[in-house]
């Protein structure tokens, strides 16, 4: 039977959601990816497997998160987006659906990703926003977190900046940009790179706080990448004030 | 006793609320005007009353909400900000204190005001924004909108614009300018002017959405002004949508 790969785009608040990652399959389990196998097997009437660019943690969430499916029922992907949309909880939209070649595969074929991590500075929490930042209420020197971002680029073992890595995993990646934006209160760090180990974000973060802080140095970050050692780095940050917002792949294996 | 005026800028997410004013001052009232003289009580060690610039309905948010009490505990402003907002619900934020003269009132003092009326157009409401904005998943023509908005300017009776209008009230203000923003699917209607009627503003984006929409002319619209006949205007949209967003005041009385 010819089966159809449907791409999706999918943005989410992650604050309701144990993540991404399909647990148990136990039913109504709150997770991203078990909500949209279990509308997306009703609407395509047979029993779908969605897979994810990566897994996002519980409270993370997401500006694009990429996933494919295969399925036998062929409809227009406008047709399925809205209809699906209608279908999703308030917190989950798929923001595009797109038919793409048999091969893709939204996790083998991402060449690259950014994430932003969302900082509120202000003594209490902006309202309108608590949810989607973590609180650090203090003076951070923007231009020594941007130096010592700057020697996180490039192609480094960031095994220090990891947590839970199995023994003989690879843990080389490629930074290719770390950019800070600043508006009012909120402090936003986007990193863009070819991969990211588990809570390798959350903990760039939270030492590039430590940085701006003033409790680590240049030459601290200098030292836990060349000690591969997480206890020298910062502390893991919170998952709601991250955000997956973009994945990349080549336009050849669309 | 020497008592000291004290003038506050507040930020609500509404969401949670059944507005600003206290109802029956019954415990754990969810209205901004009793949780914020509970604590006020509490850090000033007196009975406080506060007066608000003016009420807001359950589930509408400001931005820029001003209130004003009286006390005869002096405090420094900015010790009084930091201490308040520690004891605040999360969606409760003061974002400025000052001292004040004795006669400044808030709600009497008011010369102006901005209100903010915010819509999501896309198919399925940003997930993001979701509880600031009503959802409207249609196409609306800003320009035939903008045309209806300019004949609402200056002063009239709004009378057609209001519900629950008492008999003999003064139904007459000024409207100085409407504005709309667009960016992605949402679309935001500003509304200045020196006051306005009971449900007004959320009157008027209704009445400007049904223009919006091909449904009302100018003609409906100037027709509401003549006739001063609720029956006429568009829906009272949700409170959801709304933000007061700043209230002006002669510096003379500050």
């Amino acid at each position: 039977m010819h089966k159809v790969n449907y791409k999706f785009i999918i943005q989410y608040d992650g604050s309701r959601y144990l993540g991404w990652q399909r647990l148990g399959g136990k039913e109504n389990e709150r997770t991203i990816q078990s909500i949209l196998e279990e509308i997306l097997s009703v609407y395509l009437k047979e029993t779908i497997a969605i897979t994810g660019s990566g897994r996002t943690d519980a409270g993370v969430h997401a500006l694009g998160q990429v996933a494919n499916c295969h399925s036998g029922t062929i409809v227009s992907p406008e047709n399925m987006k809205m209809e699906v949309n209608q279908l999703l909880p308030e917190d989950v939209r798929i923001i595009q659906v797109e038919k793409v070649t048999p091969n893709f595969h939204s996790r083998y074929d991402a060449t690259a990703k950014v994430y932003q991590y969302q900082i509120d500075v202000g003594e209490k929490q902006n309202v309108f926003t608590r949810k989607y930042t973590t609180h650090i209420p203090k003076m951070l020197d923007i231009t020594n977190m941007e130096k010592a971002a700057a020697s996180l680029i490039g192609v480094h073992d960031f095994k220090g900046f990891a947590t839970s890595v199995k023994e003989r995993a690879n843990t080389i990646r490629e930074l290719y940009e770390i950019t800070f934006q600043r508006k009012g209160n909120q402090v936003n760090i986007l990193f863009y790179g070819n991969g990211f180990l588990y809570n390798m974000v959350r903990i760039m973060a939270g030492t590039l706080v430590e940085v701006g802080l003033g409790k680590m140095s240049l030459g601290d970050v200098l030292s836990i990448l060349e000690k591969k050692d997480r206890q020298l780095a910062g502390p893991t940050l919170s998952g709601q004030g991250l955000f997956l917002k973009k994945v990349f792949y080549e336009k050849s294996n669309l």
